[in-house]
């Protein structure tokens, strides 16, 4: 159940040596066609590692045939360095494939302004080329994770094709993304247009809805590989739904594995007068420092969640703030503003949380994915240089 | 060196009960003229406290001849019932002082969505009239705080006249204020649109330029009070670089005694294209959790100052991320988006710390001050209750 669960998919998660801790570090992943369709959606950063600048490129060409990702090191701030050692890391894969470097596709995750150290990751290339095999896709997976506990995998079987992928991301979750990789495979037949539209519509119900601490990355990419091994023509509709769910299971397993966090927070908007208002109300509530600090003492603090969603403008979300009502866990702690059920009445001791709030000023809604702010959090990000 | 170093004010600070420790929780502070010009700037926050409401509108009057302000409870999110405690509230203070309860301005602060408990408030209202004294402005600075450690005041004496002022704020300090109470006073003379232009530029300058978590309060105000005492017409520019100065003093002291911070940071940027994009980057930066705790382990992480800074759109800030010159206390850690000197140069060991961005793009600057994210702020705002 992973990302050569799909037909015409090899695999290989290998430890070159970029860790000295003997960890899988890189991964390749090879599309045998006899299609090699491919798409990719990047971070918005400004600061755009040199890998990103590269596989935009190569996804702008609508074409890749093998994919490399490395953990430790994310090639990010480097300079014309960076630029030139993403083009080794995918000259040697074509090298070692017999394929053209430029239908090679380069990820990085790890630390920010290093030089990569291009022996170990060069000498690694050679390596996951021999290892490549149809089972390699939970190696690959293993090999991205950073300070993941686990790694993250999906498979989502429709009969006639299916869908697999694997992802990696703790710390940095955030919506345009997160230090965040993920690679979806298909063996299902996508024209470059097709995947790029389904994996759009995929990540923006997906990973852009998923946000544990508002920071966004450098290097976060997530790209559709199809084979087109299956020989089916998917249903456009049920193929954008499907890549979705996917996306979505694997959005889910980031922020439930989030760098420190003890619960994971379900905040909805309800009954708004548009989804993107809704949406900035959820953002503004799962960005509050105060209410995650919060939810972590097992705080239902009503007050908090008020005041940080009362810092959306009118002009954003409409609504009357004397009109409202907020759930936590389902109990109502709050009506027209004021205090309705006693927040005592809340269980927080479950690690998952829902936060409701209900705007009855139109039918639009939007739900995040957030998580707590922890002593484990601060430890974590401190401590790490990343 | 306080709000009642100008002259024609008295004040009081007096134990209400409203705290259960006995501390000091209620303050009063009378205009006694010959003029009672009154200016406020209030929280942009959708669910603004009752007495934020009300205050507003004896603003929009131009004239107060006393302010009273309680910690221990917001008056926030408490409905109708909190509108007319507050009514109530000006209404025994007008009745104390033999003035109109339509001259008597309210402001409150700490926990949201509780009833007032009127009982010690109107009975510390008594007390506090009869305790009025020139020499009561830092006994109203202690009953203002709320987690604060310290009270904070100002003075600024211009020969002619002067400004004196009292503030209070340690957690939720953000820009557009944050549960921060500010009484600035002054004997000059000024009419009600002179203290109104005066206020909101000095507070733009001051309170609107610190950041400590990003979150914007439903009870934060800054009143102006004017005696006319000293009998002098102040020079317009003068009299608002003096209100910004005491203004700022104030701010720099609410973020000096911020919740479990451990370093104040100063973020400025430098040669943007125009002040609000620097100001967008600086902000960018300031809430960051990543840049922030590493701050806490006293790791100079320019990687994630510039992954912050990275996330501002081009439309908000223009420049070239290849061309910028990023410095943490003075020392160069990168240029042109690479790293220039080893970060291990830098000195983090001092409470102060200096980020300055330089974007080459243009004359225009801007800086905030913010805090760093620590175990104790974890632990404050999980622990504590408002």
């Amino acid at each position: 159940m992973t990302v050569t669960t799909p037909k015409g998919f090899l695999a290989a998660g290998v430890a070159s040596g970029l860790r000295r801790s003997g960890r899988r570090d890189l991964a390749l992943i090879q599309n045998m066609g006899p299609k090699s369709t491919f798409a990719a959606v990047t971070t918005a950063n400004r600061f755009a590692a040199a890998p990103v600048v590269y596989t935009r490129k190569i996804a702008a060409s609508g074409y890749a045939e093998a994919i490399v990702l490395n953990s430790a090191n994310a090639n990010a701030c480097t300079g014309p360095q960076g630029d030139a050692d993403t083009l080794s890391t995918a000259a040697k894969v074509g090298e070692c494939l017999g394929i053209s470097p430029e239908h090679v596709a380069v990820c990085s995750t790890g630390i920010i302004g290093r030089p990569m150290p291009m022996k170990p990751l060069l000498s690694g290339v050679e390596l996951a080329a021999r290892a490549l095999s149809p089972d390699g896709g939970s190696d690959a997976a293993e090999a991205i994770m950073t300070t993941d506990t686990r790694p993250k995998n999906v498979a989502v079987n429709l009969g006639s094709y299916a869908i697999g992928g694997i992802a990696k991301g703790s710390g940095m979750l955030a919506p345009e993304l997160a230090t965040m990789l993920c690679v979806l495979t298909t063996d299902a037949v996508l024209d470059p247009r097709e995947a790029d539209e389904a994996l759009t519509a995929a990540v923006n119900e997906s990973f852009n809805r998923i946000d544990s601490d508002g920071c966004m990355s450098t290097n976060d990419t997530v790209v559709l590989m199809a084979s087109g091994a299956s020989g089916v023509k998917p249903n456009a509709d049920e193929f954008v739904a499907a890549l979705t769910r996917a996306a979505h299971d694997l959005a889910e397993q980031l922020v439930n594995d989030a760098e420190g966090a003890s619960h994971v927070i379900t905040v909805k908007v309800e009954e708004a007068d548009s989804e993107s208002g809704a949406l900035a109300v959820a953002r503004a509530i799962s960005r509050s420092n105060l209410f995650k600090t919060a939810v972590y003492g097992n705080d239902p603090n009503w007050g908090r969640i008020l005041s940080a969603a009362g810092t959306v403008g009118s002009d954003v979300a409409a609504y009357d703030p004397a009109d409202i009502e907020l759930f936590i866990n389902d109990v109502c702690v709050s009506r027209a503003g004021v205090l309705a059920s006693s927040p005592d009445k809340v269980d927080m001791s479950d690690r998952c949380i829902e936060v409701r709030l209900v705007l009855h000023s139109g039918p639009h809604a939007a739900s995040l994915l957030t998580t707590d702010l922890t002593h484990e959090y601060v430890h974590e990000n401190s401590a790490y240089s990343s």
